[in-house]
């Protein structure tokens, strides 16, 4: 970058242009942080028009017509090196997802996706689901519109199109062989597991647990995991998301002063998301090949984090005398062994986010099916209900008395976020094989992580993960740092090794 | 606004334009407000590009050629309300700011203003003028440049262009002759008020003071003034500050453990600034006419409330029974009486802002001649020393031993912000003038504040001050609601009553 600073080239141009556009998302960033976390009721409205017209100048600026003419230009210029070649291509995938829709399309989508999100605030509390049947249509229509334009600009189907937003590159093609192994294998590992499990108790510690003292707890495990409270708070949002920018990382969670061992796990989650940011390549901070890599592999970072890392046995004994201090807490429900069952119980549950690590990708599963129907034009709307229940009894053993605890409780569809769900469980995948691969490299991890050092840990993932950014494809970069692409038996490993060794 | 939708109309089109510069602003707003109560240091890079960008932005959607055209257009458009035609003279007056002076210009006072302020960072604290004097050069040599250019555009003097950034249609020749009558005043006055205060003694009540206690009360004391906590927050910051947005507003203030009278008035102070923003009018929020009036307005509003009302009998009765409740406090120090005297004590200092009522006014004459001399190229850089302190001595009878407590103390000269400080004590002698028409207007005021109702004299305010937003200049509007122009007759017996009588 600090090389090629000859305005005459098209490339560069392109950098300076896509240089404001990413400083433009961060204010927009900042601001969506600030909506959630400290904003006061009374001042939605006018942040409303902040966000929309933050969103409008963004999208003119990625559409002007000097992009496409640059982006021609740039592709026949030679003499780029990897880095370079790599943000050019970051730089039309994003140039084509923005210039596939026209005008009346996005307008209308926003539109009708915030109506039905509105609806839909009312009709699940209801358990109403035919309340939302004609707003939800009218959202799956304008979104299959929108996935044939793009189909068209990426050559793909219907699907893949929508996947792409979020998981550049992925097909369903490669997911529905690693779901099917998973759907295969999961039903009677969970009952062996459930069996397993049958006479396992454990208590939840007694509180009420000062939110300041959880907070504290939290800072310190955030902190000695890397987070740098320098580039970075810990607030607090009804709902938990790391947000901000890759210098200035702002991570919520929600405390319940009954039960801290919730909110701790939820803010070691946030803090893999932040560690992600915080470790993309500096010197492409503001290009496209400096952003993260993807969805899943967000969430795989955050995963490792949280279920790999941070539910192990290693750190569970680095964790436990830190739990045990911050609230004066001893004798029952305080031990490692108590914690230990604590964090590793499997129960079959309607709720996704609730979910734990061997039932999650059955949530998961269920959604992918269900919405490639929908968005295939295999299934309708009126009978995503039934859909949904079989395949929670097929899968789980258990069917929901209604649908707010069914086909109601996610925000996705509803707010037009089609062909997101795979990510979470592809995540959970990935961050197994990473982890495995971690472990690998890594001499004497576990050792290290009882000690509370996850210097090694984490300068790993800075060399191999985070400091890529997306100069690879994901598929590449997984191979790179693991030595293969992504293979659901190393999940199914980690699964087996903890739940029924 | 809303009977005017004929976007063929020139006036219509500059609408839409400065709503969407407004409403940009605001997002810059609340990204100021998270640099100063939030952001972690390490933002401050980022931050720093993303505020720059956020600038350019509105620099260039005012300075859009077709703006010009629209102006001139919509000049010659008739059938305008009060409000529009307002409206209309307002765009004129920002777009002339704006476009006065070329990017070069713009871009050479950012940067030698921003190496000024760093320098003066340094030179502060070690009294060093010497070491700043080649800085403050350039940047007085570059704001006597943009004066010019400003001044030829409105016809007017260089200060006269200077002062019309803060306070439009401000004149030297107008505050000429209201200073010169204070300055004949104050000397003779300020010894009566130090002979009868002489054998005053007042305690500080002793702390320590819980910060979230000091806290407590001044959210009481701000919900009781009007402030509505559903549009707005109180924080912390190192500098307090009211920012945010008239449907956000942020409040910042800085607590002392060891005393919390001086952070207490100083939030009642911001309080003042909040309660003005949200009583802007509604239906203008986005366009020029519905912004505040100018510093001198927005100055009194916050004097009105801090000096005007909380240093008076009727508000201290209220509210020193709530002072004593919120922290326990009982015997000496914590009668009416030592409230009353602590609150209205008069001592010359140094600094201005550590200063009373009764000799802030001497800080802002000694300011303001020194600085009309400089633009005016009357005096060098190199004697604002020994004429800063010559009027200190012939004004307060002190003289400051380092320049750390004379020129050096404050930031406007060095970051550029010539013109601005005359609006401090207009500010205070318009809310003596606004206050005494409000006691005059609203029966038995004084005995409702007793009581802690303010609704009588906010609705009031918001009448006939707040509410008309810029639709009148500042003169007609403190005619309109106290019949006459600046008087400085008023703030003089506001003093003579509060300290002499």
């Amino acid at each position: 970058m600090k090389e090629e600073n000859d305005m005459t080239r098209s490339y560069t141009q392109l950098e300076k242009r896509f240089k404001r556009l990413n400083v433009l998302g961060d204010a927009a960033s900042m601001l969506q942080w600030d909506m959630a976390a400290m904003m006061p009721k009374g001042g939605a409205e006018s942040r409303a028009e902040q966000m929309a017209l933050l969103a409008t100048l963004r999208h003119g600026m990625i559409c002007d017509e000097a992009i496409s003419d640059l982006l021609d230009a740039a592709e026949s210029e030679s003499g780029l090196n990897d880095w370079q070649a790599a943000n050019l291509k970051e730089m039309r995938r994003a140039h084509t997802h923005a210039t596939a829709l026209d005008e009346d399309l996005v307008e209308a989508i926003s539109r009708t996706t915030s109506t039905c999100e509105q609806v839909w605030r009312e009709a699940r509390p209801q358990g109403d689901f035919k309340k939302i049947v004609p707003h939800l249509k009218a959202v799956l229509n304008l979104t299959r519109t929108a996935a044939a334009a793009k189909a068209e600009k990426l050559n793909c189907s219907l699907y893949d199109a929508l996947l792409d937003q979020y998981e550049p590159d992925g097909k369903s093609a490669l997911i529905d062989p690693i779901f099917d192994r998973l759907e295969g294998f999961l039903p009677d590992f969970l009952q062996e597991v459930l069996d397993k499990q049958k006479d396992v108790s454990f208590k939840l510690p007694k509180g009420p647990f000062e939110v300041e003292k959880q907070k504290q707890l939290g800072q310190l495990f955030m902190s000695a995991l890397g987070f740098d409270f320098d580039h970075g708070r810990l607030d607090v949002s009804l709902h938990p998301f790391c947000g901000g920018t890759s210098d200035d990382v702002r991570l919520t969670t929600r405390y319940d002063e009954a039960d801290f061992t919730s909110a701790l796990m939820g803010v070691l989650h946030e803090t893999g998301h932040a560690l992600y940011e915080r470790g993309l390549p500096k010197d492409w901070r503001h290009q496209p090949v400096g952003q993260a890599r993807g969805m899943s592999f967000h969430e795989s970072q955050s995963l490792l984090v949280e279920m790999q890392v941070c539910r192990s046995d290693a750190f569970l004994k680095y964790a436990v005398p830190h739990m045990q201090k911050a609230f004066d807490g001893q004798g029952e429900g305080w031990s490692l062994d108590n914690f230990t069952k604590l964090y590793r119980q499997v129960k079959p549950g309607f709720i996704r986010v609730d979910a734990d690590e061997v039932t999650y990708p059955a949530h998961v599963i269920l959604r992918y099916k269900l919405e490639r129907a929908l968005i295939e034009g295999q299934m309708e709307v009126e009978d995503i209900p039934a859909n949904w229940n079989d395949a929670m009894q097929n899968m789980l053993g258990i069917t929901p008395e209604s649908d707010r605890e069914g086909c109601l409780q996610d925000i996705h569809w509803y707010d037009g976020a089609w062909g997101y769900f795979p990510t979470y469980t592809l995540g959970a995948m990935t961050a197994a094989q990473v982890y495995h691969a971690a472990q690998e490299a890594v001499k004497g991890l576990d050792g290290q992580i009882e000690k509370g050092d996850f210097s090694g840990l984490m300068g790993w993932l800075r060399e191999n993960i985070h400091g890529k950014g997306c100069k690879l494809s994901s598929n590449d970069l997984l191979t790179h740092a693991t030595g293969k692409t992504l293979d659901p038996e190393v999940f199914i490993h980690h699964l087996k090794t903890r739940y029924a060794a």
